[in-house]
């Protein structure tokens, strides 16, 4: 199964960029579009339609401002959706709103502000109660971080 | 022409009741739909379609929470659209931000908090550039709104 | 009919750039005008009435901090009013509140944080409906927008 | 001198009544009109002329909302205003900062939210550089205050 | 599989009943237990690795306040967490922020404040990339919604 | 030694009344004043005085608004004080932030808002490097409570 | 009369500069000291106290974080005090909510953040009821402001 | 006894330094140690067990985000334990709320947003109940501080 990343603007690349960093060290292929859900909504429901039928098994979807975008994908499909609010102004705190006050019914799993490393991993245990080899991947990937992380600070620290 | 009402919820009819109680004083034809942006995304395209057709010359849009219906209405039509945040939660924040926020190209002509009446008086000011009879209308409600002010409130007020 | 852009001071120019750049695509014309609510409140009324009797048919308002002067003019008169809330303290927020919450009667047509490039396309929609060529125009607009955003973005993208 | 209560809306007596109290305390004369600075802008210049005719020495504002009437008082006098943020919406916080965000050149003396005992203690000390009995009284008043203060808590409290 | 509810504290139990509710909704099996993550560590500890033992897939943590408990089940396991931020103080946005903003590595999936219902969809969704026939239920699950939602609304609303 | 109570009024007795309850279950003496930083600074001066050479060792002070009171008394005397952002408006984000956001070298040891069973504990915490037999019973506290939630939690609950 | 400007910090010189520009342009004679209310208690007591006596008849204050400056000076006089709320953190938010929201019976006239340019002209206010020729002056510099703005922005603008 | 500092990431050192430097003013040992309460739980356990046998006396955690670091640490151990808020994102309000908000029964004294310099005096203050001699030295310390401040601000200054 792959993973269906959306962007609402194409400045939003670079933030985005780290769950394909993320995914690509599980694996998993994923395939990433630029689409408006304001200025594009058809091109947006076309798009969702055929990488359901590509075998996306998850999305991630990161917008800023008034961001709607992850809500109107889930609201076009029942494939996990995680959002990721992105800082465009108010240190991102509209579109943290926009995203995670979804109303009943409509989930979209929401990530911190510009964390989109975190959306990846959820999708990442979206795709994986099917899969046992993922789940044995990601129980590897924590405990390397924490190894490494242990590792690395096992000597107290100078200030 | 006439405008279009549109409720994310059957909870929010009582503060929309204003919208449609300030357009009567203005002698014009309304209809409310409740429409989830969400939960019914098809029934909102053919009903924003249907109403189109139907002569209705703005949108008045209420939602709360991650309010998105009207944008999304927005990025259905090019009728203009006025959105109203309602408190729903965190006193109406996220819903105001979710509306107002929108991203350049799709505009919603946002009001105050629960103030379905200034939405109503946007929407007869959306539909009478092409009526005099109704900026007519607007002024001498505005010369009322102002006599009676200025009527009731002559004398000093004992506190 | 014509636009009038006031701006609330000589640096809210940059900003408020955008909305005469929009109405120039719609070969509306229009003139702007520095007008503080508070420095000069005889020249605002002198001025928003003079551009009433030039035929001026909706004004386009920007300002920060306690940005008065949208509703300001909006009690001055009955010809719609969009406010632009402009970033110059507390990421715009005080500037926001200041605008959109206006009591029920005097409404002002409120767009994002120092959009106010939708600020004019909420003025050519207030315009348009006694002008189907306009009507035409914005149609036209958004066909080219989605247009060509369809088409930047028909392929996936590299992240 | 007197001082010029002015109240947004019939609405907000019940706290602004605390400012009249004060005032009482300090013997000073006082009236209080209900004036919109949007619904009636007339009215109002007309009013502020006249209460400064009458010998008005200080005015007290109360506003909820985009509360602009303080600062549309200010822009029309050199009298100076204290503004009182009131609580409609948002807790007050809108009202608060569309008060005292008030730009360089027309300042708007701030109390805290439906803080009306403040205002008028605040009114007392605008007038009273001219007035040495006044600043007695002040001095008493604040002394009376934190003896009886001091009284009522010698003792420590039972929790 | 199974879904594990975790409560902060016993006053959470109104608002999380919904994800139960939910949950029977789809068949699947849950238990729900009430445990601080300050005030008993081990045996959170405990009974996380007993859940994990027993087939739980996915956790749903409810808390308030400062809610560290989603994310510290997190941190404990590498099934997928969901975290519903309660409102015990600030409206729950201190238990938003609490919860959203994991930090890289160790996601929580976030819903919306006391949205226990769209934790429990999120739940099904963590579970159902393995389970052909669960995917069907939530198809049928969106379906029944949209189309009850539209038998509802079809007509239009009197207000 | 004993610790001193400090409210900055008496409605802020019900809440501060938890702070004397825990003390109590330390068998700690304590004694509570009711003093204002503004209303009465030079009580405020005598009583931490005073209460300093009654053998005070850690003082606890609730306040609501511009809640001065804690950092006063840090100002006053290098025994540490505990600070209550005690809820009276805006959710109580004024005073916690008045309370807090302390310039460097006057530390006030600020608690979560309303917390002054918290406020308690970090007393007997400023209390006990001296005394063995109170910091056994701080873990006596701990395990009872560790141990009570346990019992009480052992089995799953039903929503 | 004198008007005595009280910093937290040497840091805040910068902005409350302005204030003593202001204060020129009236010709009224102003001093200023650095003095914190919590490192350095007894000093700003002295200091307060020595100003009374030299004729100083308005304070402004200026401080930021938990800004207990201006309050703590009014706590220590019945002479007016203005409050400015510098932005040091939180954009300032801190330093307002801190200043602003005084307790009934101390207030604190409370201008915009960093705005000592306002502190000024309100100190003028405070002076100028005993002062025929400041009153004067200060509509002469309404006036001039108002010309020259009127002046600067005859003609319409470039955007 | 020694003072155990915790930081959350290795991008805290620079903020959590002058901690370390106020607690040599007091010749006060101390060690620092970077450990991720979500990353590596298991060595926080550990770390925190033998920082405790080795003599640590209280805890100074530093977090950004959903700072969860100081209360985990405060579930861990009865040695006091105080936070710090880090500014990641939300200009540290984030960080402060998870810090602050701790449960009734779990405390963190905590101070303001990087403000680790009165991290480290309250540390101090936790360490001296049982140590006349440091008592002395805080007495000293703050005499110190205030001296300089009123030696340095003696004279008016400059603006």
């Amino acid at each position: 199964m792959k993973v269906g990343i959306i962007l609402g603007s194409s400045s939003d690349k670079d933030v985005m960029r780290n769950a394909g960093r993320v995914l690509d060290e599980f694996g998993i292929a994923w395939s990433a579009h630029i689409i408006s859900a304001h200025r594009a909504p058809e091109l947006l429901r076309e798009q969702i339609t055929k990488m359901e039928a590509d075998g996306v098994g998850c999305f991630i979807a990161g917008a800023g401002l008034a961001a709607h975008l992850p809500g109107v994908i889930a609201s076009l499909t029942t494939i996990p959706v995680v959002g990721v609010p992105l800082k465009a102004a108010l240190d991102g705190m509209d579109s943290l709103l926009s995203i995670v006050q979804m109303p009943k019914g409509i989930p979209v799993a929401t990530v911190g502000i510009n964390n989109s490393s975190n959306a990846a991993l959820l999708a990442v245990q979206f795709l994986y109660s099917s899969d046992n080899d993922l789940q044995n991947r990601m129980r590897q990937y924590r405990l390397e971080m924490k190894e490494k992380f242990t590792k690395d600070n096992k000597e107290g620290v100078k200030l």
